[in-house]
């Protein structure tokens, strides 16, 4: 099959082997994988992820000197089953799942694995227990959005809010976009959002927020409303944006890290001690969020139309890398490999 | 009066003008007072520790090129009120106080403050309104334990935990103790804590630890019950020590910042990130955790003595600070200015 390859620091559209279902597992095919920061991210610092996936889960997620192929926001249509697998869904159906493959004790991320290429090949290998089937109607590229929808959900949750807090977005990419999306469904009000592009700003407005800054231009802790308990959604992922909350921030706020820095950070820890700051640092979502997210795409409940800035076939993935740097063109650029 | 004076960098005693109390404010009679670890990183890293102020709160605690006077951990006895003054408590009574001057919207720290002398010297002005009456029979010894006593217990309380928590302190200081005292009053067992003392790692036995470690030769974190959310209590204040929790904690660690670094400090998110981790930053105390530790004290809930390991006079202020530095032979040095 066709497949966008991350080879030798390179994208590069190959043919590899079809991937075929062992027992437990369902064939399927790609319909729509959105590219993530962390793909990017992944494609520029390879060795670096991977040195720090041994270092804090004493595990190698992917031998560099393989290929890889990337893609975890996917929906896509069930094609086979393995043998002895229940055949949960009908062939022809649409499903997302969380892109994880259990193998007992040890698991694999789907789309960060030798063995279980991603989104951005023509087929993938699944583990059928974790297909969900999308409800009828909802259209795949929407679907495709449940996984960075679960991401900010997850932050949200993580956060406990509760009407008395005043929550600030730092940072509307897609993860902060989702957890703007969450808090208003949480109705927490106002929610304050900052981001230096105007286009990512609209997009903010679109999804809840109800103050959005500039921070070059304006203090957006200053539009926080007074008494209540300042709740920072780092959503940015970069050294030295905790120093910047740490300082910026009014007493006695909670910072939920949603933002993926893999470099070391420097930090004034005495900002933290006179302001008895929290921190609580996050990471994906449990089933349930990620259940919840589809629901609430095939309810309605989100704009998914407004996030997807464009679409490219496997030959368009490694352009779309770079247009993506572009934060007033792009939001969420979604590979469809049938094309 | 006669003072241990901070000046241009060294203790040195001396005379310095008689306090005269203003009104809201008493006259005591300084009885014991404890010498803090952060007096002896202010003796050190003083310019450090004004600067930090200015950045962190927007104002300086102190001017350097003036005397200071240390101390605010006391027990004390009421000499005379200032004028149009409630005069609470009777001449002759004994009494503690959180160190601090209420001054409208600004507030000075008694013994980090050039206009109020903190308990390294032979009288004190105090807020009247903050005097709390020692419990009969309580020694003034103990007494002045009711500070450092304070910011173990806020610690605890801070970390709002659940018997479902498995806590581990870090550091077997003042600090150190003081939280272990507080778990084991919360019933949180059980206790581990970890010290590279042997004295130290007895102390915190004696306070309620359950299991005591040295790091140097076991992983306190191996000796957390399994199943169970780690909440580790940092009290050591030094640089890299966070970095060190985040490589050795397991998932979902909550972890209480109760030691005071003062320098800046490097961490990798990516392993807070991938476990999960929340922190709480935490400092000082509330004024009903400081009423509450007076009573505790009282009541003989804390084993008072044993922390109590060295008592000298002014003179002998100076060499205090250096003997400090030996855990083994001191945790509590009392500064008693009537000697």
């Amino acid at each position: 099959m066709k497949a966008a390859i991350f080879r030798a620091g390179d994208i590069v559209v190959d043919e590899i082997a079809d991937p075929r279902p062992a027992a437990g597992q369902v064939l399927v095919k790609t319909l729509a994988c959105g590219i993530c920061g962390s793909d990017l991210h992944a494609a520029k610092h390879a060795h670096n992820m991977v040195e720090m996936s041994r270092r804090v889960a004493g595990r190698v997620p992917m031998d560099l000197s393989r290929d890889v192929v990337f893609g975890h926001e996917f929906c896509c249509e069930v094609l086979d089953y393995g043998p002895d697998t229940e055949r949960c869904l009908t062939p022809g159906s649409r499903a997302v799942s969380m892109p994880v493959m259990p193998l007992g004790e040890a698991r694999q991320t789907v789309g960060y694995s030798n063995d279980y290429p991603g989104g951005y090949a023509e087929r993938m290998v699944l583990a059928a227990p974790l297909l969900l089937a999308v409800p009828n109607g909802l259209p795949a590229e929407h679907a495709a959005l449940t996984e960075p929808l679960a991401v900010g959900i997850h932050a949200v949750e993580k956060a406990t809010l509760s009407v008395e807090d005043a929550p600030l977005v730092v940072g509307c990419g897609p993860v902060g976009l989702s957890a703007i999306v969450g808090l208003r469904l949480k109705s927490v009000r106002p929610i304050v959002a900052a981001d230096f592009s105007p286009k990512r700003r609209e997009l903010a407005t679109r999804m809840g927020a109800d103050i959005v800054v500039d921070p070059a231009v304006e203090n957006p802790y200053a539009k926080l409303p007074a008494g209540r308990r300042a709740v920072v959604f780092e959503c940015v992922g970069v050294p030295g944006l905790l120093q910047q909350i740490f300082e910026a921030a009014p007493r006695d706020t909670r910072i939920v890290v949603a933002g993926v820095c893999m470099e070391p950070d420097r930090i004034e820890p005495f900002f933290g001690i006179v302001k008895e700051l929290a921190l609580q640092f996050v990471l994906g979502y449990t089933p349930e969020e990620f259940a919840w997210c589809l629901r609430l795409l095939a309810e309605g409940q989100v704009d998914a139309q407004a996030l997807i800035t464009g679409k490219v076939g496997l030959a368009g993935v490694k352009d779309a890398f770079s247009e993506l740097a572009n934060p007033e063109r792009h939001t969420k650029i979604l590979v469809e490999p049938w094309r």
